[in-house]
């Protein structure tokens, strides 16, 4: 795609976006369940589509794990349209006062408004294309949409009904743009493209965070990758620790809020690490520790520093011992990504400490990892997990797609 | 300054500000008001490096206004020294709990964090210096300072008076570093310090914001030109109104909340223009209008495509008749800098367009454009006014230098 079609393209995104700010919370409902009912509908056309990108992605010998990810059922396309429904259920962000309050002459409010045009760009999935679509479309964004090279039919055929119900709703069509997958060069011009775009929300691995990150000049959010921990203080019960890291770290480990790196305190690690070698061994994890564990667990292969900030994304975990509270905290700060961790204590003040010193994301005590999550944090729906600490810090909800302005008024007041 | 050494330099205020998150608010404020004190006793120091600088920008030939930005004197430093004691006064954002909910088995905290490291980049005037450090200790940041070459040895002193101010505090005197003025290069591989700087707040033109946009991988939040706005309705009273654009006009005009652009309604025009001129001309203001404007006011120049975004920051008015509220809108969007909007009326239904349509960082009814000020709107001091959307929205007093993290407990919560 050449510059100027780019340019032209995301123009009209922008062109949508100031007239999405003041369409009514009834309005965006009524087209997004047409939207949810569009999807059931037009299935066999998504399907008829998903399944020229299968054929392709058969043709170069695909992951499994990628496959799956790529591929659409009924199943699947009705999960779609129920998230959409969803969407439509939560209250809308825009418009919202947040602090309301008279300051000498003037009475001043912060209200939510739409960020403008989001750039969001991701991998293989393509409900992706439809959950992102919805959400910007419900806190009042046009988004322009940059999905994987592998998924072009499904999302375009997605991005397709989403612009028909857009049309029948007797609104601007883009406010929803779709960039084709080109070569780096469009997608380095895409990324500087200030003028038009407020923010680029990328979900990916490494590869494509830091080229975003070396090319950009809007704004970013990263979604990044967790490296997420769990430390397993002294006093620590055993019987639900050993619950927390099995669910945390075996439930579904191919997500980004999996265990990844165990921390041990020393002096529960005797008693401790072979109930956890016991019960995780036979469930096909891998372990990998430092010499202090593999003496305890025979079973555990040799971690090498790479594996304490690696993000395994499968069935292994790198578990270290610590001396206490102050090391495990001290090798979060070097080794994690600032997703989530969590502390497995009866202790209040180790809790605290733990709580307070790290700056994580998403910081627990006595919980499972997996629980970072909009939809298990109350958020009700989510683009993401955050892992920059600006505008948004873990999981961005229809709220976190909003920016705050001052509204104020006062008698024809002037400054003295 | 290498790159090796620049890394050194800001890796130390990173290690630094591990530890400023858990300061309690007291060993702060105590810190604050210890700076307060050491500046007005080491005034002397800190004027005769002034005067160093002030020496050299005399052989430099620079222009009156900067030279003024520059000099200190007893009661500027007296001025710096109160702006501490103030921020010692403001409620501390740290550790503020904003929101708190149970969501099924989660007790779920939203708690306020510090952002990290700040890196402050800004031109000519030193007590800034001063205020960035203070902001950015009190909101437990470090901060890596980073300002213009021509305040040099002002800057210098007065880092030199807060680091003493840390160490007999017995805090890490890391938490406020300075690199020194040096070439692009520099400054471009400051710019890439991700790993280490959570955020860049430039304060400058034009010239630096492009520059900084074009090479930062760290996340900017723009500190940008204020083409400030006002619409002058159809309805608008007039008395009032003239009070009005005179203060936003003329009260500072060298500002970023600084009047730039009048939008008059054609309805209003043959009756306002007159009484603006011989208001407005008598205070040595000069009018630019398009021909409607002209034929009013014979006074005025004419005004080019240029002026209706140019932020003179002088006592310039470009003047431009509108058809009505919707063409006042469309101007805006498409001229305007996105900081500050004021419109004059008496119309409900207009107020509500124009207060609901636009989405610069401050809307305003019948209220002067001065008022877009952190001390105006109640936030006690500020690091400066933000037109980046995301994060912070106008101005950024302590609240706005935080990051707001999860804090999750449950007894053993895991997700199923």
């Amino acid at each position: 795609m050449s510059k100027a079609k780019l340019i032209n393209l995301v123009k009209k995104a922008k062109v949508a976006s100031q007239t999405l700010g003041i369409l009514s919370t009834a309005h965006k409902n009524k087209t997004l369940c047409e939207l949810a009912d569009a999807l059931i509908t037009l299935t066999p056309d998504i399907l008829k589509a998903n399944a020229k990108d299968l054929k392709v992605a058969a043709q170069k010998d695909m992951a499994p794990a990628m496959l799956d990810r790529l591929t659409l059922n009924e199943k699947r396309v009705k999960d779609m349209a129920d998230a959409v429904i969803q969407v439509a259920k939560l209250s809308d962000p825009v418009g919202q006062v947040v602090e309301e309050y008279n300051h000498n002459q003037l009475h001043i409010k912060r209200v939510r408004i739409p960020l403008g045009v989001i750039g969001m760009i991701y991998e293989a999935r393509p409900n992706v294309t439809i959950d992102a679509a919805s959400l910007c479309f419900k806190s009042g964004n046009a988004v322009v949409l940059r999905g994987g090279s592998e998924a072009f039919h499904s999302n375009t055929a997605l991005l397709k009904i989403f612009k028909m119900v857009l049309r029948r709703s007797g609104l601007n069509e883009n406010t929803a743009v779709m960039v084709p997958f080109t070569d780096r060069k469009a997608m380095i011009d895409l990324l500087k493209l200030d003028q038009y775009i407020d923010v680029i929300i990328p979900r990916g691995g490494e590869g494509l965070m830091s080229f975003i990150k070396e090319h950009a000049s809007i704004p970013v959010i990263k979604h990044d990758k967790g490296v997420c921990g769990i430390f397993v203080d002294a006093s620590a019960k055993v019987e639900p620790s050993l619950k927390i890291i099995e669910n945390a770290k075996v439930q579904r480990p191919g997500v980004c809020n999996a265990l990844e790196t165990l921390y041990v305190h020393q002096d529960i690690a005797p008693k401790f690490l072979p109930l956890l070698a016991k019960k995780l061994l036979p469930l096909g994890v891998e372990l990998r520790g430092d010499p202090a564990v593999r003496k305890i667990i025979p079973q555990a292969g040799r971690a090498t520093k790479a594996d304490w900030s690696t993000e395994y994304l499968s069935l292994t975990l790198a578990i270290k011992t610590v001396k206490g509270i102050d090391d495990a905290i001290a090798n979060i700060r070097k080794y994690s990504s600032n997703h989530t961790e969590s502390i497995l204590t009866e202790n209040a003040k180790n809790t605290a400490l733990f709580l307070n010193s790290l700056d994580s994301s998403c910081v627990m005590v006595n919980t499972s990892t997996r629980f970072n999550d909009g939809g298990e944090l109350g958020l009700g729906a989510e683009i993401g997990i955050s892992t920059t600490k600006l505008h948004a810090y873990g999981p961005m909800g229809l709220r976190e797609l909003t920016a705050i302005k001052f509204v104020v008024s006062s008698h024809y007041g002037i400054r003295t």
